[in-house]
């Protein structure tokens, strides 16, 4: 994707989407902040991406809407928007859609709504969604979740 | 992403489907799967990709259960299994983000389920897509289309 061939400027508002989010870091990175991380080390240890990378994505999220610097400059939080927080539901999907075909271990992520229930597997998931304030989605480790996935979901 | 940094290898459902997927062309793939595209020349031409990249999708898309082809290694045709449609819903919420954030011009393209509903944007989306078949959606152009758009819609 980075973007030579310029695929947000397709007339499409998916294209426009993928064209601003840039690749995949753009989705994990709100997967995390989503998670409950807001700090620049958190969201770098979790990903293992690049110092570099994960800046210019982080300012890109920022000019897009997706998400907002709070506290010093020094050392900032981020914070999902509103806006930001309307893409969930579509990573969700994504992530169970994961669940069910390439988790060979099972669901390494298990999504809840903060009543406790957890967010049904696609295709029913449409119907569980609607329901459940992205804001209050809570995650606990799954089968199909590693020593540093659980380490990572019981330090929150 | 492709895949220096290997993010299919994350602990993560969500990352795998963007590892497997590898970047923004194979939802594009999908997206002109779903509105009725099924020869790699189309393809090319709607979304403007390199052949050796669409080729490589495709590949990948095949490997990964999304899509079949059929008809003579020639002329084959492509078309999106059930696991590919699947992915439908989290399309058309990005796609529908996309309308709602980032299309100045409205939406370039209106998807509407067979009985001519619109879909409806997010939030509601959810409640409505639970009672559509992907394989039913039905495409037209919209207040944001431009000509090329609309000469492609016209088409099928």
């Amino acid at each position: 994707m980075p973007i030579k061939t310029d695929i947000g400027a397709l007339n499409c508002s998916l294209a426009r989407v993928l064209g601003l989010l840039g690749d995949a870091w753009s989705f994990l990175i709100v997967r995390d902040l989503l998670l409950g991380s807001s700090r620049f080390v958190e969201l770098r240890e979790s990903l293992g991406i690049a110092r570099n990378v994960l800046t210019q994505r982080l300012v890109t999220l920022e000019a897009g809407g997706l998400i907002v610097r709070r506290g010093s400059d020094r050392r900032p939080t981020y914070h999902l928007t509103d806006r930001g927080y309307e893409l969930v539901p579509a990573l969700v999907h994504l992530m169970q859609w994961g669940d069910r075909w390439l988790a060979d271990n099972g669901a390494p992520m298990i999504l809840r709504a903060s009543d406790g229930v957890p967010l049904d597997p696609a295709p029913a998931l449409q119907a569980n969604l609607q329901a459940v304030n992205p804001r209050e989605i809570v995650v606990t480790a799954g089968p199909g979740a590693d020593e540093r996935t659980r380490e990572w979901l019981g330090a929150k």
